[in-house]
């Protein structure tokens, strides 16, 4: 990596240095200092944060097109970020102004104003809720829950990576909306923070199951109406025969597979629910609702301030932490939304 | 079998005489000849005039569960048929009337007055419809292409069993809707019916196609928006990757993988695409729809009338022939909707 010392404004920035294999590790990431030009009319400098540790980004890192372009060698890593602006060459954004954005993995960055927003309104919470509660995560597990799985009042639901940052919201959001929701994490003490403090009505911790058709069987004798689903194909197959007539499945992440070679992730079988239980499988993208946001927010911030809905942040502190950190996210060992603050 | 002849009232019925594996013959159904018992008050005698032959039919003779229950040996085959009253001790019917029901592979049957119903109005269309167009191959087709696929003018759309009862129904309707539609089928003589008669874009003739994937890419440069599938998890696997954003699969039909074991049934891997591209996979049946029947036959009677919708059948003669021609349905040598008729 090329370094430029001779300008007095410069930043950090982790760039790509490996496609991992498998589970991704610190090393697939190097640090790299760049000079900074003068800012440019129509761009921002900002200063980052809280960076956004999303399992997400895995998908991104092989190479192999998806949802948004793979990321290159070299390239630097992108992802749900807030800062505050350092300066401002935009009439839209002041110095001292919170912005999100995705401008990644850096510590300073110049932004074009467009891809930036004024960060929403808190109401009180915390600063890391931008990129919770009030961020991707929160929005995602609203309208994941609201919108595609249209969650009702009576509903059985199966929430898995319910400890984490989207799935510990679902699991409350479908909670509130009168559903029986049974959370299934890794871990007890991840299940014991579901029950006692997310006020899920079961658990299911995989790592102490060793039979999990048994363990659905179980926890849903009646079968299940809604799974809000993190994991991938393994348990996307386990459920199916599990549904019940007009089933919903919302596949939201596939974690469990992203660190697989496309000849290693399970084959689905049990599609013949599909039309014998008049089965939706649905994928989720938060950014489709981005018209929407606010309406998310509005509920989520009411919820949060009556204390009908709890967070919990797996915070690591200091820029530096953050190829450590998405690492650690494939340990299975989380709980709640992974963040890296600025120290 | 149990033969009686004593009673001047006697009917036909073919039962299931083994489960099939693999591929159904019709050396799996016997015919047995049964005395018909006075006509019970509420009951109706009917005598089928035709039968519908459906390959959903084969998920229930393996003996495993699905949304109708499944057949035991000895079990008369159930399946949609229409009629003629011979003999009524219920208000809501008179000798000559037509009905509709699912008594099934009998040539005479009585049958409860609320198990059947009246046949809708034709306007002309032969009897025959009342299991094609204006029965659950016409309904499926309906409700699968305009309320679960919902499909828009432009639409770049895929039936598989695309000659087939529902699939030509299918495409027909996408194409009235504006759609360009691709139909899948085995064999020329299917594609070109497709073509000239059906007026679909164009077809994949999948017994001339050794690399699903390529002609897929080919005839879908710009990916698929909707997919009408009838096929099964093969088809499913290899249709994922080509998807395009807000991509609907509607499954219909596993037509392939009903005579499969379970283990038999092809893995489904490409699942990326359902978070990649937000797709909808949902399944249907078109019994769910039964409020809504009539919404469906009064479209399907309209363009059948103004001829933008054509129907093709496969019809064989006499009651006799039902297994041959439940047998034929996987012979893959089928163009249209397959019916048995009363000689």
């Amino acid at each position: 990596m090329k370094t430029d010392t001779t300008t007095d404004a410069a930043a950090n920035e982790f760039v790509l240095a490996r496609h991992p294999e498998g589970i991704p590790v610190a090393g697939d990431f190097t640090l790299s200092r760049r000079s900074l030009n003068a800012l440019e009319e129509g761009s921002v400098r900002v200063q980052t944060r809280v960076w956004g540790i999303d399992p997400g980004l895995r998908s991104r890192l092989s190479g192999v097109a998806s949802y948004v372009a793979p990321l290159a060698l070299g390239d630097a890593v992108t992802g749900f970020v807030a800062g505050k602006v350092l300066q401002s060459r935009d009439a839209g954004f002041a110095v001292g102004d919170i912005v999100t954005g995705s401008w990644g993995w850096r510590d300073i960055a110049d932004v074009p104003a467009r891809s930036i927003s004024r960060a929403p309104e808190r109401e009180g919470l915390p600063l890391e809720s931008l990129l919770g509660l009030l961020g991707i995560p929160g929005i995602t597990a609203y309208f994941g829950m609201l919108d595609i799985a249209q969650v009702q009042p009576g509903d059985q639901v199966l929430v898995t990576s319910a400890a984490g940052g989207v799935g510990s919201i679902a699991s409350q959001i479908a909670k509130l909306q009168g559903a029986r929701v049974v959370g299934l994490a890794g871990g007890a003490l991840k299940c014991q923070w579901l029950l006692d403090t997310a006020g899920l009505d079961d658990v299911i911790d995989y790592k102490a199951t060793p039979d999990l058709a048994a363990a659905l069987a179980s926890k849903f004798p009646q079968g299940i109406d809604v799974v809000f689903e993190n994991l991938g194909n393994a348990m996307l197959d386990a459920v199916l025969p599990k549904m019940r007539i007009g089933g919903r499945i919302v596949v939201c992440g596939q974690t469990a597979d992203y660190n697989l070679a496309p000849e290693q992730v399970h084959g689905v079988r049990n599609t013949r629910s599909i039309i014998a239980h008049r089965l939706r499988i649905q994928g989720l993208v938060a950014m489709d609702y981005a018209a929407r946001y606010e309406e998310a927010r509005r509920d989520l911030r009411a919820w949060a301030r009556e204390g009908k809905l709890v967070t919990q942040e797996d915070i690591a502190i200091g820029f530096e932490q953050l190829p450590a950190a998405f690492a650690s996210l494939f340990e299975a060992n989380n709980l709640g939304r992974k963040l890296v603050v600025a120290a």
